[in-house]
């Protein structure tokens, strides 16, 4: 079966901005989703904000493998309740990977656990992307480096923890750099994320950054079943203690009290 | 100047509990901020949730360089607004030492961006700590091993992000093992959190747990200057490029727009 | 095409013991090539210490996908030549699984860049392994801890980096714990270090074990294009250089000139 | 008491090298030893590969708390067993700064455990050091970014392991980038990665790069006593186990027997 990937759009400047719409007629999700679904082993479908529940219920989550996720004018106007279902589903194995101006979406903020701030500048400069993991798996059928002729510029430093692996750093024609490439593991989840993207650019008709994509969604990935929830912290009573003990000491919790939180 | 450390505690317990009042007769955050005054290095106060603001205002914490957390029982009384302080006091350079329970406190849910779960059992049975990085700063003065007669069992697996570096690991008489002393730095702090601290046995009575204490908030703390905002994403316009740039292609953004949030 | 797996054995015990012999009479090696080999993507075969080479060849190591290695008394008998080979072949790409007392073994110490030691006793005592990366690809399909009756004991501070992940952590029943299951990465290559397997105990015949060995395989297996010389350091001439520029300053280098090693 | 540091040159560049003279007339050590000692918090001494066993006698490790090392034409000859003297030193808490082409030097590739290979470049052109980790010790006193106008450039893919934290990461006027400060732990001993450092540019006469250095010393330098062996791997006998336990099962090893290597 294909990995069911899912393209959240924010769909904002498509609908407003004439140059956005210009160069991604369909929006820029369903540009994206087009290039996941030429691979036999993903099938993209979309998702944006204007749909109810942002069209991410918790049904569609629960068929979800991997989340994709472009935002960038309207991060307040994501629901919290829907921010923390996306978190849910993380947590219990959902791949999930953040896009560009992502960085400020509340679900990559809140996975992050920090600012996620960096140093930006729209001119149009030139970009060039590194790789610095040897054959790491996103970086399947790519060279050392690859270029995209214009991007906004996003500088360090990026308020971002330490990742488990750094997989690309850009350099900008501008003089700065930044970690385009970086992954990470939440609860049961796989996250990546991926810096190129900005929405007046034909940045995701690259070639290079579509190979990415797919790749990224194939690494985050994890076949394994869901965690049915991935919050419970469950009471393991003495009779049930992997060796045997005898309960001593002063309690604070009756026998089978739940925890708080 | 010695470092100053303010040590938050939940005081519920202390004040509804027999046994832990006569454990702790000044509140564990008292106990806690008492051993801290005994290291010169270190002058300790304590802040708690009865308190208005928590104890915690934007001033205080201003002058706060290392903060220690315990709570258990009120979690969800913790009032959102100061924990979105705490947590911006924190990327811009404050130390925090997360203890025990605090694993489901929210900032610690906040900062590490996971569920924080584990499991748990109240059977007074014996812990005991490994060190698992030698020489380490915050096992100074430790032996390779320590044990706790009586404490809470928290078993793996420990719903958290993998840590700069781990630096204890728990043996439970029960059967589990648990990573009971982890690193992480979010922003410019820098965050430890040490498993042991269950509010009904003599715990932060223990030499060697005082030690972690010491150790941990030496460690923790972080003589550089605070960031006055941490949050920032600055446009650097094309005239300030570190390199001479000209601007080209289509822009989203007027010229000294800010970014979107 | 299957993961072409290859089991190093050092195989002294096995000839020179008759308890080993008793519980692996063809060999530890062969029992973990049998178990792989019940596993349709993989396909397994054996070398050992006393074959020309120890059966390293580089033809050997070129079509080998994912190596294993269990080694014990005669760490020192192993070639360095044939060492510096293995190293080669990991930091081109080929996935490498490290078994039990091969923590001492020459190519571990030699990728780990650290002394990989430990304390140790061997007294039949139990072990039980908890999972400590949730829905990590090596635990699929295991519970969320498991225990073997009779173990040797391998005890804390263990002297290696700190992992990419903490997969396994072990409990042991005379009070140790052990950092069980690591993964690292080395040049292009995935390395997997897990403890059990001590010769005198039926461990290789326990099905969990069994289980970790095949997932450890898949794991460390990296279907792209080995790297053809991973240590080669390229000078990347001037008018080669990404972007335009001119030389000057001072040099030491010829035009053309290798590098220093 | 200062922290004793001791700055390993090679020496061989200055000495055949005309241009290299004139920037360092004392050679590259002696001006990096005479910048550590304006600091009051240091106290550096010199060695070089030309003295008996290299200046790195048992004796003067032992007393050395930090070791600097840059080494460049004559990594080859550098005797193998002074490498693995200094590597013992600092798995028994010494700390460690390689500077530069330090990339290729023995001690180096063998804490690394990977080829530590890159591309590199001889054209004076400049280099921009961006700090990635806000707040790193190793940062103080330092601006978010700083110029080199002319250096040799070094770029990715740099074969080196994660390390625990990215502090600098460079960008070079002609298209590349670099990782150019990265910390690792190797046993107790903390190991600092700075990269420039060309030995015909007057790098080690900026103020930002002498700041680096001294910086880079304090935080490698841990005040712990070192660890008398770092490679013993003690058994532990049935009698001393933390918790009681029977021996049992089929035994290889005879009582108090030391284990293999």
């Amino acid at each position: 079966m294909p990995i069911r990937a899912v393209v959240w759009g924010e769909n904002v400047h498509e609908q407003h901005n004439k140059i956005v719409a210009g160069v991604y007629p369909d929006g820029m999700h369903q540009c994206i989703a087009d290039t996941l679904n030429t691979d036999p082993e993903i099938t993209a479908t979309t998702a944006t904000l204007q749909e109810p529940e942002h069209g991410l219920t918790k049904e569609r989550l629960a068929e979800t493998d991997v989340l994709l996720w472009w935002g960038h004018a309207a991060h307040g106007d994501v629901s919290d309740e829907v921010v923390e279902r996306v978190c849910d589903a993380v947590w219990s194995g959902m791949g999930m990977v953040f896009l560009h101006s992502a960085h400020f979406a509340k679900p990559f903020k809140r996975l992050m656990g920090s600012p996620c701030n960096l140093t930006w500048r729209e001119a149009g400069e030139r970009e060039r992307l590194w790789v610095t993991s040897r054959n790491h798996p996103i970086t399947t059928g790519l060279p050392d480096s690859f270029e995209l002729e214009m991007e906004e510029m996003y500088g360090e430093p990026f308020g971002v923890p330490e990742p488990l692996e750094t997989v690309f750093i850009s350099w900008f024609q501008g003089g700065e750099v930044f970690r385009s490439g970086l992954t990470y593991k939440r609860g049961a989840g796989n996250v990546f994320y991926f810096r190129p993207g900005h929405e007046t650019y034909p940045t995701y008709h690259n070639t290079h950054v579509q190979t990415v994509l797919k790749n990224g969604v194939k690494w985050a990935f994890n076949p394994m079943a869901r965690i049915a929830d991935p919050n419970i912290a469950p009471n393991v009573p003495v009779e049930a203690a992997p060796e045997k003990i005898e309960e001593r000491g002063p309690k604070l919790h009756a026998d089978g009290e739940e925890g708080f939180r």
